[in-house]
């Protein structure tokens, strides 16, 4: 196989601005769409050059043949389309959150062992460029033991707490493990003022590390900003683009800087190349080049429908009105 | 007239990594395709839902009924595909530069006015969207007359002069008459070493604004820095994408700080949308959806063969080895 | 009393180079210097005018005559000098950490309210011109309740644990009460590696403020980062000198940016003026106008040993080898 | 001699913050201060501890022995002092402008060059930190030869344009000369508005460097970045105190980002040391400690009334009220 042929279930604004455009960037053709709405899905067909178009996606999977299924909607529908796919033989990939909640992430986490199919779920942040290049430099020898990650995510106000926390607080349930490993325990707190809430996480992965969560929808803009402390070393993610490098420093120089202390990763926006592209930055192409690659290969991606079931369970617990501590490993 | 119905000639990298994404976010229908090289055209044409492709542009004029044309290559070509189009009713768009000399482009502008149609020259950076915010603070009556405009822009190493003007310089000729205005006078200095070379342009515009700008193919990155001057005011764009306006400030405070000073735009990479995005960052959506606009309802663009005449014209200043002084309106 | 005659016990270089700098901006007349060191106490009565210099604290109170001491030196001597001093009937100031351990500051508070004198402690953070302002905002009405309050303060190896906690994180503990006031519970995590530390404490304060802390010494960098959300609004403020102030979004326009939404404040180091001086970006001019005005106008200063006793109190909880959750109100 | 015993002939602000506070961090005794205005000479005295006080430098340099006297005040002050100083053997540092306009700064240098004694002027912007990096950088084999310097200097409103050129300009007419070396020729085009002053200079250094300045009194803060370009290197400093050099990519790496590539330099403004003190970040202990050495060595210091000479020659070139090119090797 040397290129993957996929279908697509859901054709709005999200699969139209950032998924299909994509697809582009990896071994992929686009071979059918689908969606209940017919003027979304001729547009999607039209734009990126589909052969077929369906209602539904039991039409879609008897029509021309395709490898995978790549799905994008209301999380009900990435946990049936998932688990039709499989069921179908197919591998997929869904949006992120893989379900509306953990009971419906796992039922997906089952039609994969059961159909020995993937289902890789779009956590694109962990292939955003500079969290691909943090993590590679958090396991260089250099940087020593990671002892500590701190993600803070906030964002403007969230119709409800459901929403807060299967729509933007996932994604940093899931790079706490992508950065710190799988965690051991974790503390929560939460403040809640007129129906918005912050929370704010303190937890200890399996090895040790550290990791000081803070997620917000009180704040008017959306923030991100991640740090990686080692043992004498820390790398910063600003802004999700930019990457700044601190080195270890000489006993007799810490009262000095040196030139070298110090280095920088920050695209150059006067150029249109990959490394300034936003699909590339924000993890939308990566994500889909380690899908292709993952089918073409026949392997497990990166990220599955496990790690969906990990960021799914973080978020009930936050979700419960307490607050403490909770052993994750039992 | 909805929906424009174009035709590309050039399929190569650029045209399909930033001109046809752009197209998805004007009122545009991509209906033919052309390219001699058949990979590169039929790929264009199943990424982006095409009904037709050809080899040459005139089997395009001849094909499926299209409203307009936009050309992506060599700059001659550009020409030819200008003209040709423009002979045959159609308005068109040209990637810059819009030829490959003087020359060249005053042809286009002479097909342009002798057949009542318009050439839009793809100066993108007119569109980036701190560009036009800069150029609206600027045209504020608080901003006052527009003093300065300081332009950086300086890459990596480029093959040949004649390369450095028209693919890369030729941007930032334009920009200065975008934000102040039809240059009366220049004067020009040059440094070359090892083939690649620094200029330094000193303008005055026909309204009495100064002009610095710095091009350089001596640096390893591609950068750029804008500055306008008001009166009291200056607004500042930093890598295209981070906007400081600076206020005027009260003479009791000039030693203090207010927070009202300086205000700052910069796009929040965490999350997916268009003022996040590359394509509306770098100019390509807007210039598309000014393009479609105009040809839509009847009027010329905001940017036409009349400025890329300009362009190349000032872009042939500096091709020659002289530096000094130039009357720009005699 | 229009100027505060001072004696100042303990004459290193920090004395040297923060705090005798600093008098020359507040009404505080230098009349004695004492160090055991003959050396030191003389270039400091040379260099800052002093009329007499003394080996002992004793013999510096029954010289010439001072309204106040201030003291700078080991920890152990802060305590003993502050006891001193009050028991002599003066107020004084104390450089951070008032003592050596919790036992040290509760008997300076004990001196302090025995013989109704007054002793500031060098929480000199307090008084960074950044820090007010960030505290200013807050307090608006705009601002809303106080959500969060999230500070990271990392540096370089420190000899032991004891050390660290005392000089380091000692500040910051102290500037979680100053954002979020007095805090009504707290859990603790930590990291040890090489015998370097990293602590991640998670608090809520007696008004529902969240706060994280993070406090490392496994960093190369002195770092120090605070951010404090209120409803819908958010004051970052990026190595002690630059402010950000994210203001409220209308509804309407979450996925806009306006030239209104953030604002900044930096030092332009351009020009020398004490908006750009490190003395008062730091604080120390600010701590010693405050110290000064507090004497003259027979108050206490706004921070003072009862504070400094509540952070040697959050040190050591941090000292002790356990993780878990304290309440602090009992 | 060990240590430097002088006189200060002027005892205003700028003398008590920014010189005499330098002072501390050079082997310089002050013994002698001086001004007509009796309160600021005693307050300059007892701050900073001098053994004597007179009205007039007459009087102090018959007082006690001084081995070199420092001037600060007006311009013309400037001057006279140094002459006087000169005339009397001493070797003398003056504030900059050396003098009130350029045949006073002739009469410094004649009487430099009269009585063998040495004029420091104290153009600081060469001592700060960055400034200094920033050169030593552009002298490292591997910038290859200097072929841009780019300076911008922007400031609020000037009360005239000679106040404007003497005080603030002079600044950057040096630091042209400083980075780039003797001029050769330049042209100057001004703006002028409501009485302010925008110009922009475009010159070539005797060895084939472009030179960019702006020198503008239209912006409402005090601005300063400077770029030195190479080839394929540069190293830009912001706003006095913030350095990136850009080191050379290699031709097969031009579109991608390596760690490598972008270092930087940044006070850590979270611990009170020289690194993030503004005495050095601004230059003022680095001039006194090289007026010391200087003195003490019995040398020409690094910058001397002769680069004063020459600032206020191109100071009188933009005070002409015309536009053009000159010649400055004639």
């Amino acid at each position: 196989m040397r290129e993957l042929r996929v279908g697509l279930v859901g054709c709005g604004q999200h699969a139209l601005m950032y998924l299909l455009p994509a697809l582009h960037y990896a071994p992929i053709q686009l071979v059918s769409v689908c969606d209940t709405n017919a003027e979304r899905r001729l547009r999607a067909k039209r734009q990126f050059g589909a052969e077929a178009d369906f209602e539904g996606i039991g039409a879609m999977l008897r029509g021309p043949t395709i490898d995978a299924v790549i799905a994008c909607g209301p999380p009900d529908m990435h946990r049936a389309a998932a688990i039709a796919a499989m069921d179908a033989g197919l591998n997929v990939f869904v949006e992120k959150p893989p379900a509306n909640d953990l009971a419906g992430a796992m039922q997906i986490a089952e039609a994969s062992r059961a159909n020995g199919r993937h289902c890789m779920v779009g956590f694109m942040k962990r292939f955003a460029l500079r969290y691909r290049q943090a993590r590679e430099l958090a396991q260089r020898r250099a940087f020593g033991k990671t002892t500590h990650v701190s993600i803070k995510y906030a964002h403007w106000n969230c119709p409800d707490l459901h929403w807060m926390l299967v729509y933007m607080t996932v994604h940093t349930l899931d790079l706490m493990r992508f950065f710190a490993g799988e965690l051991a325990r974790m503390s929560i707190e939460r403040a809640e003022t007129a129906g918005q809430f912050t929370f704010t996480v303190q937890a200890v992965s399996a090895s040790g590390t550290l990791v000081s969560l803070v997620t917000s929808s009180q704040e008017p803009r959306v923030k991100e900003h991640v740090e990686i402390t080692g043992e004498g070393e820390v790398v910063v993610v600003r802004n999700v683009i930019e990457l700044e490098y601190h080195r270890r420093v000489s006993p007799t120089k810490l009262f000095t800087s040196d030139l070298h202390d110090v280095q920088l990763l920050r695209p150059d926006f006067a150029i249109p190349n990959p490394e300034q592209n936003t699909l590339f930055l924000q993890g939308y192409a990566g994500e889909m080049q380690e899908f292709a690659s993952a089918c073409i290969e026949e392997r497990a991606p990166s990220v599955t429908i496990a790690d969906g079931v990990q960021a799914m369970r973080l978020a009930q617990l936050l979700a419960r009105n307490t607050t403490g501590s909770f052993d994750l490993m039992e």
